[in-house]
């Protein structure tokens, strides 16, 4: 019992700062979105995929780690700012990391900035980091039933990314059964199948992403 | 700072509910396995299979999961007891909830009691569960980075169980730089590279099992 309130407070102080994030980037008219899914999706190689269609645009990256600077690295070589987060263990990132890594983007005129959580898909779901849209990454070697298993990351999703689709013919992975938990969890998700082996679907997340930030620039 | 306070409270509450798990589970001489890994890396798979092998033993199963009962009812099909724990939303097992479990197969003169823990390379890694052994289960195509990205959990494992072994020619997975990270962190790791699909290094697995079984049930 004293567990939960401890996290019902945490969470409290973590809304409030992403509150003040998503004012914050809503003033600079920043879309920013909130990057999650599994260990081993693929987030890190469909990121580096879409920075490379978004070449033309102002894109920032934060990176959430454990420890390693691994994906930063990746990440560095395709021209986007990056800031890395390293959490020193913690399972997820948070509103208030995010606070931080924000001053060291200032002045930046951004135009979209992503963040890409740690790889797990149970604690990132709980925590607002001021993002517009949360996007959850998973790869079809997962299993289809995997959204059920994991509701609250795909409730709270604006996109699910299919990746590796290449693979599902090496797979059980049932398409119908999936597309059928998907909308009984959130009947208005966007799901597009992708491979970033040979590029399937990236163009049509990058199509929705600068949708979006045409969006965003026109907000009042 | 204050979050790391609790934390720690928390951790010495569990740590002492593990150890009174072990006592129980060492009185009665059941070898205990804590299976972790990334949703999707194929814990419920290879745990089938693993059953199937170890028809002639007294096995059961600690399914823990989010929510569903989904992995509980596959592996009901294999003959193992099995208990199913929800965690509502938390994002690994803990000692209290393996306690609460024990009670349910008090009298069942087990050999081996397998928990399959939250789908997550994260969290489950900080919470004892009173096991003797802390098997990980992670597929290739979750990509060769995941030992150093994930450090604790593979820090603390006896064995690692590399599954999805038939994919690894359709995926970049560096099967040098796993082994080298593997012994820089633990240079006592046992690796055994597993496929459900046709059944290759299942039989280990059990060989594994079936000898500490014999060493804990001689063990004083």
């Amino acid at each position: 019992m004293k567990e939960l309130v401890i996290k019902a407070s945490l969470l409290k102080n973590n809304n409030e700062m992403a509150e003040k994030n998503r004012q914050l980037l809503g003033n600079q008219k920043v879309l920013t979105i909130n990057l999650m899914g599994s260990p081993g999706a693929g987030k890190t190689a469909v990121l580096e995929k879409i920075l490379k269609y978004l070449k033309n645009y102002k894109v920032a990256v934060i990176e959430g780690d454990l420890y390693t600077s691994k994906d930063g690295e990746r990440i560095q070589g395709q021209g986007a700012e990056v800031i890395q987060i390293n959490t020193a263990g913690a399972c997820h990132l948070d509103a208030a990391m995010i606070d931080r890594a924000l001053k060291e983007l200032e002045q930046r005129q951004l135009e979209v900035l992503i963040i890409e959580n740690v790889g797990n898909l149970v604690c990132p779901a709980s925590f607002d980091l001021g993002e517009d849209k949360k996007i959850v990454v998973m790869s079809v070697t997962e299993g289809n039933d995997k959204p059920l298993k994991y509701p609250h990351m795909f409730q709270r999703a604006h996109m699910v990314i299919l990746n590796k689709i290449d693979l599902i013919d090496f797979t059980d992975f049932n398409r119908e059964e999936f597309y059928k938990d998907i909308k009984s969890l959130n009947a208005d998700m966007a799901v597009v199948e992708t491979s970033c082996r040979n590029e399937e679907g990236l163009q049509e997340i990058c199509k929705y992403l600068i949708e979006e930030m045409k969006i965003k620039k026109d907000s009042i």
